[in-house]
């Protein structure tokens, strides 16, 4: 089995405007493959788009824009986490030999189809995802006592990450107390609390062991994955957990030989507030009842540990990206390329991506 | 790295009622799963659902409909090859390890959104599949003096075929004279030269060698896999060639060590008549001036070598469920199963399924 590493990595600027997807890939995906010093469009025998949009055939399209012949060439989508099982869909190509080289493309507009699961009526009407992160705020308030001033440090410790990342939606530093008098949506979540859709694209560049040491002499290793959908409706879940997120950590843990205290860096999938507290106790890198500290003092220290790129609250979620950029983070900040925002001695990195109410996860390890 | 089987298939009969596409696609999964005597759904850790339907988190909605609580799960779209990409993709989780177990379900409506690519404006409004198939079939008639009646041969041949097979779409002969006097479309093309868009949807379970010999005392193997996207545009093709099936079928032949006359039994994709005569020559199985003579012959010596199950002329095109019934039909030709249309001494079989003009092909070979 071929181990793999990321070798390259491109990006747009997340922005509120409503674009061409078609744009937007292409963008990303000539910045990640011109990152690579000696690589050739010819190279690249794969392409996955991950996105919630309903283009169909945009990896055809995205090969054809940018002269590529691949074999492996279709789109995924899984809502939120699209990004990262595209990611680990190129990570199982490379690794069973189908592939050599693999670019995968995260696109999705402001208004993409994604925000809205028709199919979980579990909640009526309220079928927007702030009404589930919203039950999740109060049972994580009954539970660990979690104050709405620790709720917006969440918010402000990401906005202010986000001010030192160039393609963030946000670039504006919000204070806890703007964030707690921001317009109130339901009884436990305000405005900021929420992270933005927005347009955006992100890409990177996977290969083997072989072609890594010819195109890289910093290539970024996944060496840890773990998955996990427990089902698609809300209802079905406890919401004093993410379970999806515990079971998917343990198996990336396992195949990466760490433990969550052994982790650098991590980019925890903040779609609201609530869900970086209970990300990081789920991931095992504090407990629940610490969460709301753990990240005051994160906030306190300027410890840029979780979401130094400003997390989905301040870099924005342009859904089929998000994953991918989280990728683009923990490879840079291994790379000891992230600027202002480098975490010091960075060897092992995180990402957790999920999807609706996290009813599923993605976890993954990377290794320098 | 893993072999991997096929151990498991379910379908729906093929219809062109309008039809909810996760009821056909819990009826394939359950019939696929109960086709296995001792799989339960705790065996299953993948669930990759192939579609070009816009509804979203596809496989985590089937997950729950069917108690899976699946490790990898995603939707895959490419057109009407999204069923063989599904397939190769859960090939390659299992060939890495990342997962044992992997359902594949194909589905689509009749009224699904994959029949016109939005994108491929190279035609002016003439963006609907049957203005390149004309052209397609104008160029074939200009090239190799193919006939009318040889055209009509492809489609009364796949027909009736389509009569021993309980899911097709169609169940009624057509004689030649029927289909050259049915309602002309285009200069060189009538209505009964061309596949339907309908209703339906396939599943397969494959796994790797080690779980094969557990749950089937008859695992069929995927032995080649080739794929390759030229373009998405069909004006940057050549309109005499289909260069995508020509290279995807030469990597899977060499992936199987095989050649072209070592196939006792092929689905090909018959989006329309010529594409039926373009795909076995491309294939290697017959030359391009060969073609028509060479399907006159099968259909007077009630040879069904070619596309046995009726192909998509006659049993439908449910776009993501077609390659996936393609598979379906040559596993149980291999297994020895195809009770009516049953090729004696099957032991090597193909799959081609293609996307967009050809501008993209999946070439699968499978042993028994």
């Amino acid at each position: 089995m071929n181990d793999v590493a990321i070798i390259g990595t491109g990006q747009t600027k997340f922005s509120k405007e409503e674009a061409d997807i078609e744009k937007l890939l292409f963008e990303s995906a000539n910045n990640c493959i011109k990152s690579i010093s000696n690589c050739s469009v010819k190279d690249i025998d794969g392409v996955l788009v991950s996105t919630n949009n309903n283009s169909k055939y945009m990896s055809a399209i995205l090969s054809e824009l940018l002269d590529i012949k691949p074999r492996i060439a279709h789109s995924i989508e899984h809502l939120c986490s699209s990004g990262t099982n595209a990611i680990i869909s190129a990570y199982s190509y490379i690794s069973s030999g189908l592939a050599d080289i693999v670019l995968v493309s995260g696109v999705d507009s402001a208004t993409n189809p994604g925000q809205i699961l028709e199919w979980d009526r579990s909640r009526g009407n309220l079928e927007h995802p702030i009404y589930w992160a919203s039950m999740l705020t109060k049972a994580h308030k009954r539970k660990f006592q979690t104050s709405e001033e620790e709720l917006a440090i969440v918010s402000a410790k990401n906005h202010k990450h986000a001010m030192n990342n160039p393609h963030a939606y946000s670039n504006e530093p919000k204070t806890i107390s703007e964030i707690m008098n921001s317009k109130q949506i339901t009884d436990d979540l305000r405005i900021m609390d929420c992270s933005r859709s927005c347009s955006g694209s992100s890409s990177v560049i996977l290969t083997s062991e072989k072609f890594a040491k010819k195109f890289s002499d910093n290539p970024i290793w996944i060496s840890g994955i773990g998955q996990k959908t427990t089902s698609a409706s809300f209802t079905k879940n406890n919401i004093n957990e993410i379970q999806s997120t515990q079971i998917a950590a343990n198996s990336a843990y396992k195949m990466a030989h760490i433990l969550p205290n052994d982790i650098d860096v991590a980019e925890v999938h903040d779609a609201f507030s609530v869900c970086e507290l209970m990300a990081i106790s789920e991931l095992g890198i504090t407990s629940g009842e610490n969460s709301g500290e753990f990240v005051r003092n994160l906030f306190n220290t300027e410890d840029k540990m979780v979401n130094p790129r400003g997390g989905l609250i301040g870099a924005g979620h342009p859904l089929g990206a998000t994953g991918v950029s989280q990728v683009i983070e923990i490879t840079n900040q291994l790379q000891g390329k992230s600027n202002k925002r480098q975490i010091d001695n960075a060897r092992i990195g995180l990402i957790h991506n999920m999807s609706a109410a996290g009813t599923s996860s993605s976890v993954m390890v990377m290794k320098n």
